[in-house]
């Protein structure tokens, strides 16, 4: 067989076969396929996509092109949970404590962020010791005797598709529905759940501008799944503005154990009690998602979710007492800049990619895979859309430790915001399930 | 710049600018673009095309990244001619000694070969001792003392095509238009001519398949040209069926010598008149194409073009001899399969290609780069499109010098052949001008 005969056949609009894309995938891992054809082939995807049938192909091989994680020793039924990725998504934070204190095995495998904000494992080291940094091993055995772990992922987890989606990101062709699909679900499938729910992002702030994208991509991630034998749905929320009020790294560990402890903002825990409630379902704990999420609210209120959240930063080197008493756990920046209303007005609409921008710029996220977060910085979202503000009360505000980046990010949140003079309805925040 | 912003650029149906376009250019040349993202590029130009502008500045792009030849010491007009490539193909043989001999000088570089049969530089050292490993110094003064010369193409000409074309060839990425015109012409105007005659092939046994085809790839290649102030035409011309009737190497220099000597196949001398006519035209020797073409008439049938073709020759190490008497200089191979045809008939098609698969079988072709030409083997069309066949007579000989591979490349030729029972016309050489 030969790559450039793979390559005109995808241009030509043909269906790859099995050995077609199991040869690509084994021999770019191999080396012997080099780079400048899986570009072309990646280019050629582009514009003629994949149908369902390529994209499980295409998923299984790189899945299979690495290590595939066993956690068949955990007893009991295990569900991942994935996010296509948003600003102010700390739903991870909220939801993996939640189920587990349930007594479902939550295993879970996380990278860091590149981008606006740090990703979970940034966020959770906000917690001073606590480490993700873990092996296997002690991975399964915190699952066991804690009933949650997460971990950094591993190299060896579909080693394709770390080189195929840094190949991707230099030859503009992260943009294809399939390609998206297959790498998300190849990592998924390779971590070894029993069941996957996903967060599929749809607005301005998400890769999925829109609800019609957003449900193709979820369509193809669900289709995959549950042709690999796993439970999978998805659902996809708004992000057409920022999720809850925090956008940072300590300052969304707040909010999330806020919502913990019953305290948080509504969206974030509507979000996670609709995840969830189907994590519950999946695991055969609840008949239906109502009564699963009866049960996750009581997790709540009797504090035995955030409980869970305290062994589980214990267990992985973090002391138990930071995750009750954040104000001395989490620093803020110590510098403040507010934004304030300058007439009545009511929000109309929060563009999140600019939140995440100004975020970046106080020192919240990462340019390139070296920089240093300053986990301390972030912005609090006073005002949401659709909420009314007084002339000279606080819009949002900035917490940072360097004034000519905290006036720069307030010039860029103040573009970020738009205002109305009559009431505007608010986000609807759920926007469809696919299962 | 960045090169992932030129390819997304393109990839979402963008007009590149010069600035882009020299960028990737010489970035690539230079090393600091690697071929996966410029493989990305091809890919997206495969698909979303380019204007005239964008090939034109892409062409003058390759064209600057090396040695541009300088000819103005050599006096006179110089004209250049380039064919796309045809199966029997001898025309610049005849057609460059023939030009000359009118005292219009020809500088013109040829490549070697990949496919069915040699190139013109293969053909060319049919007679021993001849060379076009020759310095650029003694590629002009054999111009300016013989009035032609041919050399092989220099490694310093148009390096960026040279790269271009390479990854082209292993990412599915060579059949478009744009990049197919300005590889040509960057090389072609990189080599110093004044004047440009192209020949593009149209048919099956070319790289367009039709008229239309080779229509919009002349008009480019002629824009481009004249753009870049050369005067530059094109003639289409048929590739459905073999050029003259002769298929190889040793087999071909005798065709083309027959030629001018006045006794060559009907569709090559007329093939060799009409791009003859424009280069004479362009040189300013003739006012009219039909009088170029009487003075090229004569120059055939007073040995004229013949001596000037010993000339060449001479000049560049061969025997002068060996162009007069090439039953003796140009042996052909010692064993001659012959396929009769089975009943009286008409050939109603050949398809062009299966001939150059039958010649390559027999060894007169390269499979790859580091292949040996025998220069001995070819096959002879005793009958083409629209000639009689009456039962027993000889349809075509092949000649080569191993059974095995002649009796492979008597049932590949069959297969070239189609016959009718009814008159078939012939085949229209001149499919089209393009000024």
């Amino acid at each position: 067989m030969l790559m450039v005969d793979v390559i005109r056949k995808k241009r030509d609009g043909g269906k790859l076969s099995k050995e077609e894309i199991d040869f690509f995938i084994n021999g770019y891992v191999a080396g012997t396929i080099p780079d400048y054809q899986v570009s072309a082939l990646m280019m050629a995807i582009y514009f003629k996509g994949m149908d369902d049938e390529e994209t499980g192909l295409l998923t299984q091989a790189m899945l299979h092109s690495g290590e595939v994680l066993d956690l068949s020793m955990i007893p009991g039924f295990k569900v991942d949970k994935h996010s296509t990725g948003g600003v102010g998504d700390k739903t991870s934070l909220v939801l993996t404590p939640m189920v587990a204190s349930l007594g479902i095995p939550i295993a879970k495998m996380s990278g860091r962020g590149l981008g606006h904000t740090g990703g979970t494992i940034d966020k959770l080291e906000s917690f001073k010791g606590f480490t993700t940094s873990i092996t296997n091993e002690e991975f399964i055995e915190n699952v066991k005797n804690v009933g949650i772990s997460i971990m950094g992922q591993t190299k060896d987890l579909a080693p394709a598709d770390k080189l195929l989606y840094a190949l991707r990101d230099v030859t503009a062709t992260v943009d294809n529905m399939s390609l998206i699909a297959s790498s998300i679900m190849s990592k998924k499938l390779a971590a070894g759940a029993d069941g996957i729910v996903l967060d599929v992002k749809s607005g301005s702030g998400a890769f999925m501008k829109n609800d019609d994208d957003a449900r193709e991509l979820a369509k193809k991630m669900v289709a995959i799944g549950k042709h690999a034998g796993v439970k999978t749905m998805a659902v996809i929320s708004d992000m057409d503005q920022p999720l809850g009020r925090a956008v940072g790294n300590t300052i969304e560990v707040r909010e999330a154990i806020d919502t913990l402890k019953g305290k948080g903002p509504e969206d974030l825990l509507k979000l996670c009690l609709t995840l969830g409630s189907y994590m519950v379902c999946f695991a055969g704990r609840a008949a239906s998602t109502s009564e699963a999420e009866d049960m996750l609210k009581e997790a709540i209120s009797s504090g035995r979710a955030l409980e869970k959240m305290a062994d589980f930063i214990e267990a992985q080197g973090g002391r138990r007492e930071d995750v009750y008493n954040t104000t001395a756990s989490l620093p803020r920046g110590k510098k403040r800049f507010v934004f304030n209303a300058e007439k009545d007005c009511y929000v109309s609409s929060i563009m999140s990619e600019e939140v995440g921008n100004a975020s970046l710029i106080l020192g919240g996220g990462r340019r390139s895979k070296e920089d240093v977060i300053d986990l301390s910085v972030g912005i609090y979202l006073t005002k949401k859309v659709g909420e009314k503000c007084r002339a000279g009360e606080p819009v949002a505000k900035l917490y940072g430790n360097d004034e000519a980046k905290l006036s720069e990010a307030l010039e860029r949140l103040k573009g970020a915001y738009a205002f109305s003079d009559e009431p505007v309805p608010k986000n609807t925040l759920i926007r469809g399930i696919v299962e």
